[in-house]
């Protein structure tokens, strides 16, 4: 077996050929992959089993065993993200500005690639497809590792992958699986900083936070979504409800959904018994603060210090009264992860006053939280959403796997 | 004395109060500290004549003791420079993009203040108050590290600065300087990730390196100029030779002057002698590669695989002849540190590939290298540059200091 850092020099091998691909190129190899996921469904789908039993002999809870399942949908599904990839833009090239300097050198800033794209996941296949596929429409190189119960899927798709790009020709090398799924591989991707120009950890809060810890490489973080809705004084109680059935339980397992409800003392009362019957009927259990637990008749879990800070990705709701909206600010501040917070409010300073002091990527006033995503955006297809203020914030379409460079043309120009 | 930590703790708990200042506010703070700096120009000479005396008796290298030095002329330039800054529009609040999102949501994305930046840099007096007025002006907080050289210069300018932007009505926390000059502190600085958004290290090498190793934090590394001037087969060499003296005379310590020179084989013969005389005149030593020294005539020293690799920021020149321009883009790809390359070429496609092959933040046709600057950019003035590819890649403006954040208002959208 290769190691981490063979693959990574591979890698880095075949950057500036990836680099220079033409858009023509890049598509051809892109439909290249989509036509080779097709016609090896049944292939795919067998690989998947394997990787399926193998879950759920160790013991893997459902809504994981679902994550990692295909079906021949869901690898139609995967060829068509592949073409919704070839009908973006291509970023490269792009005159980002320009200006003639003095003394007439002309002066270009265009969009370049990123160079070698590392990206850690965990166990959806898809992202193999998807992330190899966004990063080579950039003109990156990418190196993958994803979780060790997708394995078989995940080598599968990336030989399959490879040799698609290879008869399209471009180099196999632009895109790479790291098939040992051990954590000190992970590690020593972390450390290639020699050869990695990003490193874009996708997957739970856990992950993200060993990466920060350990790499050495650029890292962008992403998707860890501690989101509030802040019910405002006066607000528009039933817009609320809907607003928070939606954010809360329209996908309680991704990113953009609601985490912490925070209401203001003046409408507790009244809503309160609303949200509680709302929620327990969709399943959700309450954790709510000590004043809401002394006004609600029915019985319900207290929320401790954990219960703010813990992004459940679950049908479980954190309640919280707050005395006025700087507390619900406060509340944020302390315990958001710059994801998307919401306001539900009529008025219109406390609204604008929102959108101003919360320090999130997405902020929102009287709609879902759960609008926060690439394609909802406009951006097309997403590689993460980031929640770190250098290089991208929110979703990451494919100018966030771009860099620039300045082009300066002159004639014999000297500085004085 | 603070800790580092607590230090950065102070900066993070004025961080939501220095991003809603206005740009009046800003700028009143910003003359209030070119005031300051005018009215103690002979307190600020005495503490640095202290710096100086202590680097004498340290024995510092005059270059060293030259950028140390403040002189009334240079506290003058300094708060030219600070009224330069008052100049540069504010960032904060631009709308980069916006629509009108499906279900009629509005959609804007803003550019917002970065948050707390670190900045870690060596014996340069004037950067004390450069970077803290940039980093004011984008709404930042910043926290200054200078070397243990300067920290008399640095206390008392800091001192000056905290009371004058607190005259101005902004507290006196957005700015502060840690005075504890151990390698420990900077090292704690480099850990202070639930504080900091961002550590930009500015100086030599290895500086820059350390913070790369050790930072927990995301860092914009700056300033390591490795840069190249390739002389093209057939290229006009008199303008060649104008280039080379300026790109590597004019401003030999800079991170945009050249270090090494290459040759296309066949105008070695007829150019080598005129960079000789023209460097030895100018007071630069040669380290050439054996092929060079087989050709010229007086003897010159040698060099090693060691001098490829190295940014001498002083007046040494490497020189190598290449046999194409092949050769050169794979010397530049693998000694080059992506900062500022040249080529000179009278050939209009070798011209197009060096721009479209050499991956550096400027790469430059027949003009010096000494043009990559925020100012020579219209960037106006520059945090340092930036020689990574994340956030940002040559010279940082006041933009670089800024991240974006979406906002999103609507009346009662879900997601469906």
């Amino acid at each position: 077996m290769q190691t981490v850092k063979e693959i990574a020099q591979r890698a880095k091998a075949v950057q500036s050929t990836v680099a220079l691909l033409s858009e023509k190129q890049k598509n051809r190899a892109l439909q290249s992959i989509a036509d080779t996921l097709r016609s090896h469904k049944s292939k795919i789908t067998q690989a998947n089993a394997e990787d399926i039993r193998a879950g759920q002999k160790a013991g893997l809870r459902a809504s994981l065993l679902d994550r990692l399942l295909l079906t021949d949908e869901r690898v139609e599904a995967m060829a068509c993200a592949v073409e919704d990839v070839i009908r973006l833009p291509d970023p490269v090239g792009r005159v980002l500005s320009g200006e003639t300097m003095k003394d007439g050198m002309k002066l270009l800033n265009i969009r370049v690639p990123l160079g070698v794209c590392g990206i850690i996941y965990e166990a959806r296949p898809n992202v193999t497809v998807d992330a190899a596929s966004l990063c080579l429409k950039a003109g990156n190189v990418s190196v993958l590792k994803g979780g060790k119960e997708a394995i078989r899927s995940n080598t599968l798709c990336m030989d399959l992958m490879r040799s698609a790009i290879e008869k399209a020709g471009v180099p196999a090398d632009a895109m790479q699986l790291i098939k040992d799924t051990s954590r000190d591989a992970a590690v020593a991707l972390m450390h290639c900083k020699d050869d990695l120009d990003v490193l874009i950890p996708r997957g739970g809060a856990g992950l993200i936070a060993s990466v920060v810890e350990n790499a050495k490489v650029p890292v962008i973080e992403t998707g860890t979504g501690n989101n509030h809705l802040y019910v405002d004084a006066g607000a528009d109680l039933e817009l609320a409800e809907s607003i928070l059935i939606n954010a809360k339980t329209q996908r309680p397992s991704v990113c953009n959904a609601v985490e912490t409800l925070l209401i203001h003392a003046s409408e507790a009362e009244t809503f309160l018994p609303v949200v509680q019957a709302a929620m327990e009927s969709r399943g959700v259990t309450l954790r709510v603060c000590e004043k809401c637990a002394a006004m609600l008749t029915k019985a319900v879990e207290q929320a401790t210090e954990s219960d703010w800070e813990t992004e459940y990705i679950d049908l479980i709701l954190a309640v919280r009264i707050v005395k006025d909206m700087t507390e619900a600010l406060h509340h944020i501040r302390r315990y958001g992860s710059g994801h998307s917070e919401a306001i539900v409010t009529n008025d219109y300073t406390r609204a604008a006053r929102f959108q101003q002091e919360v320090d999130a990527a997405a902020v929102y006033v009287n709609c879902s939280t759960r609008f926060t995503d690439g394609g909802e955006f406009g951006l097309g297809a997403e590689i993460g959403i980031s929640t770190q203020k250098l290089h991208v914030r929110g979703p990451m379409g494919l100018s966030a796997l771009t860099s620039n460079k300045y082009l300066i043309s002159g004639n014999g120009q000297i500085r004085k």
